[in-house]
């Protein structure tokens, strides 16, 4: 435990003295810093920070840090969130047909590159299946119909609770959540195959194609009760030309999604990301 | 004239031998082709290509190349061009209030990036009248209001006939072209201030930093009658984040702009574009 | 057998009439060009072709193409090579411990993004074995000391030939050949972890990370006997800043290692790539 | 002076407090910070810091800020300056014969993307006079040689005096500065075409032709007695190809080089910059 971390994640109504009283509650507590991002919106007269200490050495207990900040929180009218590096978030990943991001997703799992657990893998196909067996991991078929879903939904709900999920990981789930479920679990991030807000909705490869794009993108992106609108987390292009048909956008996109949602997944396991609004401030 | 070329710009139905047809009539008549491009776009089952040759040598004179292949263009049902090197195609840059793109236009023709003469600056604003005085272009003052409008588009065609303009570059012209004008005068490039197609329409800064983008694009294209919808001939993007307020979005989408702006130029001076539909083929 | 293609690679000294030349062979015996590309590098007086067309119609048998073609390819001093889209290369990928490029690999070839088999893996370490069984790939583990490198790089090219290996692939193998083993096997694709030629050698991440460079790179080449001295075939680059680590640097520089490895292989699975002197052109 | 800040920028060895510390200095005396960002260098065991705050109701006047904070930075072992935001630095631009960086630094500074005011244009050449009169800029004509080079930057450092600049800009000056030079005047900004540290030196276009690389890059640094060696600033890139001569690397080059220079000009202005061994802290 002695290389373990507390990280504060804080929005506030901006004011003087926000750094100052927040880096003290930490150091008058003989807290080490080690990182620390603070962004002021002006525009929207608010301030973002957070903050990243030593367990080692903090004079709090760790159970009692929580009610021994709350104070100060709500003298600063404060939207809090308290991690623990060494706790390891439980995720859930959820596909269809369609295998790049999972295996992506599983291999830099392995190699640590991504710090949680894949308790669970959720599909509305058995195609993937064997990828799950190949690394031992649970795999739950949940076929979905327009007349079932309200129903699946409610299995997939308690099947989040029953394996402690954290985190749900669109990695190219092609069905669309209903509003319910979303604001009964909110932490979802997804990867959209194009660089919103161009080409929302589907097929956005063919789109591209048929409007002769030069650059096409990808979009990992908070799900929201409003398709394709959630805070974006982290996007990135790939340059394209009319020698691409659609299939070879359709492949270079893969690698886009690949890697955008990986970045955007272990910037939120590593609590750097604050959403405000429909934005994200992503602390480098 | 000894280095002049010549090149031919052709699009027609996709069939067999047409590589072997176009390149015979050059190689025929003594040409050296110096490049060669061609592309088949397989769903539209259409043809199309570009060669350069040198007119040294070439046993055809340059006033009766077009006459001597219309019959192989009649042929293969072409549309075609023909361009030659030695011809300084005449530019008007039309501007409002905004001098980036337009400084960076005349820098580039001045350094002989851009091979064209700029015989015309048209604004709708006095304020850049004294960069043209400082290069010595001509510039006129042309104030457009609901009421005047087809009044003064009658006045801008006849300007562009009265110089001989063979292409227009809307540099940061912040007035919409009427489908009218447009039909009478196609040759026209615009650089828009996003990634079209997010963001069509006005205010793309505005609307990228409310979205949260992380991204941001530029993208210069044909103007057709269809606002923000001609065909695409160049795009870039550079990457922002929560830092970035709308001022620093403005800042760097500047940079894009000219970039994209000047490289579109560069290609469609270099008689490289191809239109097909609502798309181009950009030869490299 | 419908759909198969061949294509013809050439370079040859620039003179006038190479592409109706080439083109006619195609034509005149009813083949179908499907791509043509064409580039002249004026400094060196090189003609460099790609063309490819349709077996199907073709009025040559398959299996005298060749010598067909040779009496041409005198009368124009061509180097030349002749390949068919229904010949499936077989590859051997080499490894030493990292997984990221041998699973990239694997799962590209899977999702028949790489037209390829991969013949086999060969190791100086044990490491990866498990992937190899997990995915049914024949693994050879060949320890290399300095006493016994002679010995077991005659071991490699036996089972080079023995396996009909027709590309072997350096996916992280971080041995160095030696000049005699890369002469009686040419066909090698290295990935290096830089931006060549800024940081040849060992260790590039550390010394990006001391020299505090804001971009790192990744480069794919052929394997000459001077290291990291080949042909350039792909290259690409990501934005690193202080915050980043060397294990950062590490992280980031994986994710392009796979994508510059792989858009590499894949040129050169498409027979889309020519080397002359030490360059490459990459027909797109 | 409402509107006007003071930033500090420290850097010192890493320990428990720093945070605090600094934020109260600046708290208790009433200061609104504005902005804040922090980085630690674990491997050298330095923190470094950027506070930027509102000088309206900072109960020190400005002209006793330095000596109060003297004591703090006393006690922590700090390397620290003072800047204060409506103090605008003086720069020189040296050039030789190239125009396109001194063409966009001015119209940045007129555009007030550059804050700052450019008090002189030094070159060894009288090419680029005609653009200081356009502008109304000093200039002055130092030509050097072997012999004279000494007393040439004898009357240089002169001038830089008489002139008080703050900072020099070397925008495509192609001559040696002696380490002399440099240790009398250290805030120099250097253009570098190329991705340092790959073909420092001369006619790194040409040696990039000649390896043949994909992608080419520039590269903004401070200058040091050690030739390209000194602390990097900023970096970018652009994708080439085959099709590339040398005279496109060049012209492609130069859109490079211009926003590099520019980008890194910048933050050096707004004081975002601190150099610890051979390395930059760039704060976002």
């Amino acid at each position: 435990m002695t290389d373990a971390t507390a990280t504060l994640l804080v929005s506030c109504p901006d004011r003087q003295g926000l750094v100052a009283k927040l880096a003290n509650f930490i150091y008058t507590h003989n807290g080490n810093i080690i990182h620390a991002d603070h962004h002021t919106d002006f525009a929207a007269g608010l301030f973002l920070t957070r903050l990243e200490w030593q367990l080692a050495g903090f004079d709090i207990p760790r159970l009692e840090i929580a009610s021994r900040f709350q104070p100060i929180a709500n003298s600063i009218e404060a939207n809090w969130q308290l991690h623990f590096s060494d706790t390891i978030p439980r995720i859930a990943i959820w596909v269809s047909r369609q295998d790049h991001c999972l295996f992506d997703l599983i291999l830099r799992q392995r190699s640590q590159e991504l710090r949680a657990e894949i308790a669970l893998i959720i599909s509305n196909h058995l195609s993937l299946q064997p990828v799950a067996e190949q690394f031992g991991i649970e795999y739950v078929h949940i076929p979905i119909t327009k007349e079932n879903k309200a129903e699946q939904e409610a299995k997939q709900l308690e099947l989040l609770n029953q394996y402690q999920i954290d985190l749900v990981i669109l990695a190219k789930y092609m069905q669309i959540l209903s509003s319910d479920f979303v604001s009964q679990f909110p932490n979802i991030i997804n990867i959209h195959h194009s660089f919103l807000p161009a080409f929302a909705g589907a097929n956005p490869y063919h789109r591209a194609y048929e409007r002769g794009v030069k650059i096409i993108g990808a979009t990992a992106h908070y799900v929201t009760e409003d398709l394709d609108e959630g805070p974006i987390i982290e996007q990135d292009v790939v340059r394209v030309s009319h020698r691409d048909t659609t299939e070879d956008l359709i492949r270079k996109g893969k690698d886009l999604e690949r890697v955008v949602l990986a970045r955007a997944v272990r910037s939120h396991l590593q609590n750097r990301i604050l959403v405000y609004g429909n934005r994200t401030v992503v602390f480098a």
